[in-house]
């Protein structure tokens, strides 16, 4: 990612897959952030533990409590950031938190869908809100008027299964509430990017592939899209995944807010 | 619209707006449906004053109290259109309820999204659910293989707001929660599409284009998609939205289950 010079970035969902992946390598490059702000519902639970073991080994991650179904919370969170930044900005806002279930179009819920539109839709929508004074402060602080993942930007992770043109994988599983929240985050994401234009910050929606989550549970490998391919396709690694993404992320530019693309840069048609 | 020979359907929403105007139209027909059950929350109230009218001069338009946001409500009126039916199918849903507020971006809420959600998008998803075993019904009982509006389908009444690729309007208005919800619909009906066309049931989005409601409020005008043209344009009348999309309906066949179309007929992006 040698274009990406990122002085600091929150990933939401930050204890474990692609989450966790986007941590690691934002830490990992020859000139990581000055801030990694990694975001997760329990920072002291055990399914926190990798994060905290890489917290104790790089004092610029930062673990951040965060619900984001809950306003308080993430009004919460943007206060902590805030005063860890100490006048400066956020540049990356990258909304990675998601939910699935495996449910069938028969067996959908009131309950279940709302559940997963809350997390999946509703909280980017809340994040952007309460980053918005962080991010403008880092568009402002940044020289030059282009677009960019360095200067300032939110990236909200949705998948392949969110395209209504192909909603690849209905015959492996039907999955309607996560398909809607999805395809309810790309507009939301068109939105984002139209409404922050005006303050120097880009909106883009990615799909991170095909990918081989370590936690085995298929729900939880659907909260980052995998196994939604339409044809069997040969697995991606987390590593790989998120390698694309931000060298994806390092050449996006003013024509690609409000864009929906995958890890490698193709355009996913809506 | 000489081809749609329907001998039910069910209209959501139907005490005003685009949704009296189709019931008004089912009825003038010179060959109208046996049954025209138009579903409204509040039958006896004042705001269903003219579909009382109407009812009182047709005996086959039945009117059906239901809460779209309430499963158990859902329930209610699809045993009740099954009494009616007495064995037969209903070949006509048409989910045309929905609402909307005039938020910013800014403005929006997480309590405002997932109620315009519940209402616009998780409604449509339960009636389809509740309705299904009718809609099969009437399916079987038609002769031919081929999808059609006079078989059985599912129509869900959408908006050009809600076209990911082109959000109409946004300089006019933001309504993001809207937004989202209308292309989450449309996400909901290519499932749809995909899930009951082996029971024969034709499933599309319709935008009713920018449509003069007698309404007057704007944002009641809007739970029908009016005013949400990127350019100004000619407004179109109740009465003549109506007619259009009943000759669409009429005109819809196999390759048109999971399509998005305008009043006129013409394709929507997604």
């Amino acid at each position: 990612m040698a274009g990406l010079r990122v002085w600091s970035v929150l990933v939401t969902g930050a204890n474990r897959g692609i989450g966790l992946g986007l941590v690691r390598q934002f830490l990992g490059t020859p000139s990581p952030p000055a801030w990694v702000f990694a975001a997760c519902r329990d920072p002291k639970g055990q399914r926190a533990q990798e994060l905290q073991n890489l917290a104790s080994k790089h004092p610029n991650l930062v673990i951040i409590p965060l619900e984001v179904t809950d306003p308080a919370s993430i009004k919460a969170a943007a206060a902590r950031v805030e005063e860890h930044l100490v006048g400066s900005g956020l540049n990356l806002l990258i909304n990675n938190a998601g939910i699935t279930k495996l449910n069938s179009l028969d067996a959908e819920t009131l309950e279940n869908m709302t559940r997963i539109y809350t997390t999946n839709t509703v909280g980017p929508l809340l994040l952007g809100q309460a980053f918005l004074p962080l991010l403008k402060k880092a568009a402002q602080g940044s020289p030059g008027s282009a677009l960019s993942c360095s200067k300032a930007a939110i990236i909200n992770m949705s998948s392949y299964g969110g395209s209504i043109t192909s909603p690849s994988g209905w015959d492996l599983m039907q999955i309607v509430s996560y398909r809607c929240s999805k395809a309810a985050l790309n507009m939301l994401t068109k939105c984002q990017s139209l409404g922050y234009r005006e303050h120097g910050i880009l909106c883009a929606a990615l799909h991170p592939g095909w990918v081989q989550t370590d936690m085995g549970a298929l729900s939880q490998a659907l909260g980052t899209g995998c196994l939604l391919s339409s044809a069997p396709q040969p697995a991606v690694t987390v590593d790989a995944s998120v390698r694309g993404m931000l060298k994806v992320l390092s050449s996006l530019a003013e024509k690609d807010t409000g864009t929906f693309l995958d890890w490698q840069g193709k355009v996913v048609p809506w």
